[in-house]
């Protein structure tokens, strides 16, 4: 997969999951099949969030004086927000902002909401559309002008304490969500200069994308109370005083997707991990004019069996040569078909298909147990899928000794380059600009000796590379 | 329920649907129980539409170009439509509408798909926040600027007849989905000035509101070739000559909310048909100090039972009265409650209470049988819901013979007034200005005689009402 932005360009409209032929720029359609495995990733997602978190809808206009007046925030922001200014033909006497992110949508609210410490802890989600008028070069699913999925959380506590121990709780979410998908990760805490605009920290999770540069797909932030002290989010504790709130957000979007994609995609096409396959199994009979009633008979049945035991199935009976629909599922990324033809039939046989790996299974069919088969073997695929895709991650992180070291192996092999470091801002940005990279983050090692850059003393290990 | 108005904006706040404090006019949030009535009625909805409709998502923006592209459509819509001039600090080239809704956001797109006869029909839909600048007096869920709940219905078809055919299953999915939420409706064919912009015609589902007003809560739009004209949607058609498609579009938004808490909704808050409650039944256990874990055993093992029956079902373990526990979840409309005591448990009987008739029933109480008849009571309580909402809506429909009737009708009783009428242009509005009602529509029937209002020959029933 040399080429990897046409493939990915390519992919979204061969296996139809996007068209980005829309007259706006950075914006696209999400297409029936696209849709659907948006909606199975979503499933999946709110599955975990549900668990302790409500979900929630608010407006998607902010007047411009509540997102003003977090100051740090809106100047993180203000570059890139879209702006009503006009209802039919009249001018609006107050700006709206289209959302970029909903802290001052959801805040001014929050303050109406909390009054004592027995309206704590607030815990909950919304997935909307954002927008960005992001000046840079567009692409769909990775850097757009309405991210048309953004799920994001937001959380207030009466302590610290219970802040911190979200941030763990929204992480591990995060990690049980792209461990799902088979999306590999690294965290780090991102540096200073590149925490979310008004947060105390950002903890972010980055993928390892085929070209070798990472692309951020999930971020969760401690807000400590700066937002809290912005939006009188206060509440009365036990002993009668009032003190400021303690928050957390923390959100993903469209670009699990296409790090859905990328991470499992190849040269045949698509390759979907089952939980968001729209199909997870095809099957494909292979019909001659003598035998069709019995084969179609036996396939029918069999779609049917699997279907009731929850499995999302789809029989393909086109009049088509079974290698052009082969090809077609394949690209689609169905990950497993099934080939029932009459000598199959005869030897009380079918075969198992696996688009992962291809390898071809000869299995005894029993109406009693090949749902559990099929079940485990889509099993087997996930699982499979997951460590492929994590060894790929592992194997383009390295962790290197010298400033040599980090130019050549950032040059030459791409990915995620990891060294001792001191942490001071002002080496990172010295670093970004000599080596044209990013700084992604630090993460909490046993470290000593001198910092690879500036030779002060190293606190971390950092995490540098590429970008998307 | 004499104040309607105070009531449905008291119920939003009381039953936590719906926080109306945002500081936008017209623009409000849903709160979790709110969010979760939204999602088990789109649920209903989807599983309908899944049958034969693919769902997608168009972007949120629609180019000025675009939407002034169908003159007819565009001038229904410009004097409420929300623009974008701005990104960031810098004009945009282009401006761009909020859409009000997405025919000019879709077409274009559609025009692209089509190519052949091959590529018909498409059937597809979308469920979609949309936007109009009302400068009408607000209200939550009925009158708002910022609809959170737009489910639209987009087909594209060769003929038509089949596009006609669609008109018709458009209607009975409405149908169907009203009555599974038991929303009484009439059925009519809006008069040529209040079809929907660009459309051939208008078929309407309006219900009458408690205060006698009507509600439009769905419309189904032939579209005929309008659109696949201004937008060039054409295919070859088998003799390779071009043709334009035949459209058609339907949608539903919010007002469905607003429609199901005022067809059920009493004096001592919601009632929630099982379909859309969040719990459909509530355990109470009616807890002595002496009894407890007895007790609690017990309604621990009934609320385990219920819930791997698939029913949404939830215990009320608070420490307080059980009368005050009995209001809360009364004025929140849970279809049913289970109370169970130590005299119950020792009795082997517990108490089902219907939310809908107050019914109190005493249940032989036996674990093989119980999940059974709190689903086959659900099931009467959602008949019954159904039955008493239509019995409303019938009651409050009047057929008239005489103008003085008409009038005295509207004014003294509310509701829809149906007579013989010639279907008029002239006449209609002559009606809506004098008795200042709207015109809802006609309905075919075997009608004689003249138009009760300009004595021209009948050819019509028409409805009229005062409306929402």
């Amino acid at each position: 997969m040399k080429k990897f932005s046409e493939w990915f360009h390519n992919i979204l409209e061969e296996a139809e999951l996007i068209d980005s032929r829309y007259p706006i720029k950075g914006m696209s359609v999400w297409l029936p099949r696209g849709f659907q495995i948006r909606k199975y990733a979503l499933k999946a997602l709110q599955e975990l969030l549900d668990k302790d978190h409500e979900e929630v809808l608010f407006p998607m206009l902010i007047p411009e004086s509540e997102l003003a007046k977090e100051a740090i925030h809106v100047k993180g922001f203000e570059d890139e927000v879209y702006w009503v200014t006009k209802g039919g033909k009249r001018d609006l006497n107050e700006q709206l902002a289209l959302r970029p992110t909903s802290e001052t949508s959801m805040y001014p609210m929050f303050s109406l909401w909390v009054r004592s410490h027995m309206d704590l802890p607030i815990k909950v989600y919304q997935t909307v559309n954002t927008f960005r008028y992001e000046t840079k070069h567009t692409r769909p699913l990775i850097r757009v002008r309405e991210i048309t999925t953004f799920n994001e959380t937001h959380t207030v506590h009466a302590t610290e304490e219970e802040a911190e121990e979200e941030v763990k709780t929204g992480i591990e979410i995060y990690k049980t969500f792209f461990d799902e998908l088979g999306i590999p990760y690294s965290i780090s805490k991102r540096p200073e200069w590149d925490k979310f605009p008004g947060s105390k920290y950002t903890m972010a999770f980055d993928m390892i994308m085929p070209d070798g540069k990472t692309l951020q797909i999930g971020t969760v932030h401690n807000l400590g109370t700066t937002f809290a002290k912005t939006f009188d989010i206060e509440f009365e504790n036990d002993e009668g005083e009032h003190e400021y709130a303690h928050q957390t957000c923390y959100g993903l979007s469209d670009r699990v997707i296409a790090a859905l994609i990328s991470a499992h995609g190849d040269e045949k096409g698509l390759q979907l991990p089952p939980v968001v396959a729209p199909e997870q199994v095809v099957i494909v009979p292979i019909i001659f004019k003598e035998n069709q009633d019995v084969v179609l008979n036996f396939t029918d049945n069999l779609e049917k069996l699997l279907k009731s035991n929850g499995i999302r199935v789809r029989q393909d009976k086109r009049d088509m040569r079974p290698g052009k629909k082969y090809y077609e599922w394949e690209k689609r990324g169905v990950p497993l078909r099934i080939e029932v033809g009459p000598r199959d039939i005869e030897n009380k046989s079918i075969v198992l298909i696996r688009r992962d790996t291809g390898n071809k299974e000869f299995i005894d069919y029993d109406e009693n147990t090949i749902a559990d088969v099929v079940r485990d073997t889509l099993d087997n695929i996930t699982e499979d899928m997951k460590v492929s895709a994590n060894k790929f991650q592992e194997e383009k992180t390295y962790s290197v000794e010298n400033l040599e070291q980090v130019k050549k192996t950032i040059n030459k092999k791409g990915g995620i380059v990891t060294f001792n470091w001191c942490g001071d801002t002002d080496c990172g940005k010295d670093m970004e600009e000599k080596f044209d990279i990013d700084v992604l983050g630090t993460q909490e090692a046993d470290v000593s000796g001198p910092c690879l850059n500036c030779g002060k003393e190293a606190h971390y290990k950092a995490l540098i590379s590429k970008t998307y």
